[in-house]
């Protein structure tokens, strides 16, 4: 045996470059204690299953290996099952987009499609236009494929456009190669808000004009609450709008389903980057899910998980009316899982996880949803996992810390000490 | 509508560098054809499920959702499922490995393991040495990440320890920055060579001197149907070998579960790069491969799959035997899914193809597995997945396409012609 034999501490002269940018999110590390049962977890995105019908489930799973087993089981095509793409093609429909098959590429979950798109068009240091604040793990993709971020301030109408016009002439007045927007104009995660139709235009207008993709992310559209929502940009524009569905959200996470609808001449290098990133997506859970939309029925499924999430969307905004103080403000979501607060700006949510925790409950710091360190004051709520009754208890624990923190920076008295 | 729309011509300078390198695999668009009932195809690696039960799969499926729905429907974690981590564990001790469960990261097929190792060390212009030919799957990735591939001679043992160590002295010597040796010591695709135990170790030490890590890619390493086959290498070597399994070949492939196991440097930046690609690997696949290989006789499932692939080598070599001219040569594999053949140098395998199609038989040419042109003289047949009456049939019409083509070349005549 040689002595040269690496250790830890010569592993980094031997990764890529991109590796340096590999690091923990935020958010992960929370996870761990946010899922102990005595916490009241308000951090986590994950569906709520409760409304799903297992028995259902399993009668599908069970009837299509005993009927297309060899299907089922077998490698598949790069570009995703036929039949599954059709389906899809009607799903968004629901949505206004008018779609071919032919122009769907399923991926593993639409993580995977987000992953691939970056990698088929960022070079290192190109620039991405993303949303103030913006989905973490859209940021982590970003961040490995070693692309500059730049942030466009939101209102409660979503993006802004003046704001997007003036970084697009200033990052390319600096030199910057911007590659596409990528923006979740519907229940945004983290903030809740959602983009009104006409203000989608005028974004999709200025895109554009710009010659810049806008990278359409859209997993909650299917999950108002509160009357219609607005058609998918992709339903106004085919050939500047690269569109990201996925049914982790509308039937079930763990079968790790998503595609992307692309113009097409994106199409051929997404198959290609999807072959090689994994071969080709899962033949069973593709077909679980295109024998499930053809024999269930899945509009009123998701109906149920609507009202389902309502119900917990009304505890969150009813608990922080009663619970948080009068210096904080937070957005009102008509659909999706989360609810995006801001305190007084001298609050470090980050420094106060501990306290909450202590409190019995967890929600993620306002920094994992920015690039550039950000957000240091406002924090993530969400409503889609826990009974409305935890809510209401968690909403109020952390009243109560955030009320408490005011209180030690001498601002506002808890209402437990008047 | 601004007329700035933009078309598939101003589509390429929107790309990342790397897209230029995304090009379709020789072995795609001849599946399209190879796939037709009436051709007998030796040109895909589909592994054959006609001896898997499927009553038995269906019900894991059904009990799985019944009993554990809320789990396998759900998001899971980046690293994998620590259950399935624990048997994939027993699974490896089968070829010699002790390993920790904590150094299993679980990828969709280990397809998504190479990706993501060759995304944490691979920068454009590094070089990663492979075999001789190689894995037309591993060349997409390496080529997608921009690296220099260089090819390393193989005899009937494998890649040839002087060879490696030559090519390592060129590559430093010409600045190149090597980052790992990607090799199939079992049963190689697509030579369908097995590396015997006193080679693996000469390989090891080379690559240990160097500080070269190696990536033992292994989804054959149970299929051997001749007598016992030499430990892994990674059973040899725990902190030079970053070793890929695969669920593909030994239970199916249709559900996408591959795992790496690898020294503890690198696994933080596997898991954070699997989260970034995926969130995270299918539960639903996860628990299926746990509860199948808890409850069911997984090992008399493989010794099924041995025999019937080991009737379909024997059919196929017996073909080569009797209807291959005596000018061209192949491999005996001992196991595995492939018999790589060459022919005299002046015959194209490429401009064989038509000739074979119409003929009724489709083969992979050899060029598919360099990744700089060589091999164009050769050819991979596959015995997976037609029945042993078929291989004949394929075998015996391509011998004839080979040796007509042989004697329009004024070669050796063909014995139809004799």
């Amino acid at each position: 045996m040689s002595k040269l034999v690496p250790h830890e501490e010569n592993l980094t002269a031997r990764y890529a470059e991109r590796a340096a940018r590999m690091v923990p999110s935020e958010i992960r590390s929370l996870f761990a204690v946010a899922s102990r049962p005595e916490i009241v977890s308000l951090a986590g995105g994950m569906p709520n299953l409760s409304a799903l019908p297992m028995e259902m489930m399993a009668d599908v799973v069970q009837k299509l290996i005993l009927e297309n087993g060899q299907e089922a089981l077998q490698y598949g095509s790069g570009q995703g099952h036929p039949r599954l793409r059709e389906q899809i093609c009607e799903m968004m429909a629901l949505e206004g987009i008018r779609a071919k098959s032919d122009d769907v590429v399923i991926t593993t979950g639409s993580q995977a499609a987000l992953d691939l798109i970056t990698r088929i068009f960022v070079d290192p240091g190109d620039v991405i236009l993303v949303e103030a604040p913006s989905y973490v793990g859209a940021l982590g993709v970003f961040a490995q494929y070693q692309s500059q971020v730049v942030h466009i301030a939101m209102d409660d109408k979503g993006l802004i456009p003046a704001a997007l016009t003036e970084a697009i002439t200033k990052v390319r007045a600096a030199g910057g190669k911007i590659k596409f927007l990528y923006c979740i104009p519907n229940f945004q995660n983290p903030s809740g808000v959602t983009m009104p139709a006409s203000r989608r235009t005028e974004i999709l207008d200025i895109c554009r004009e710009a010659e810049i993709f806008v990278v359409e992310d859209n997993p909650y559209g299917l999950l108002g609450f509160d009357g219609p929502v607005p058609n998918a940009m992709r339903a106004e524009d085919h050939e500047n709008v690269i569109y990201l569905g996925s049914f982790s959200k509308t039937i079930v996470p763990g079968l790790r389903v998503g595609w992307a609808l692309v113009p097409q001449g994106v199409k051929e290098k997404l198959i290609i980057a999807n072959e090689s990133s994994v071969l080709c997506p899962s033949n069973f859970a593709q077909l679980t899910i295109s024998s499930y939309l053809a024999h269930e029925p899945w509009r009123d499924q998701i109906a149920s998980f609507c009202s389902l999430y309502k119900e917990r969307r009304d505890a969150m905004l009813e608990s922080l009316d009663a619970h948080f103080p009068a210096s904080a403000t937070w957005t009102k979501p008509k659909g999706g899982f989360y609810v995006w607060v801001t305190l007084p700006p001298e609050i470090d949510t980050k420094v106060l996880v501990p306290r909450a925790i202590a409190a019995k409950v967890a929600y993620v710091p306002g920094t994992a949803f920015y690039a550039d360190g950000f957000g240091s004051w406002q924090m993530r709520l969400s409503y889609c996992h826990p009974t409305p009754e935890r809510i209401r208890k968690g909403v109020a624990a952390l009243g109560n810390v955030v009320k408490e923190e005011i209180a030690r920076r001498g601002g506002e008295t808890p209402k437990a000490v008047r």
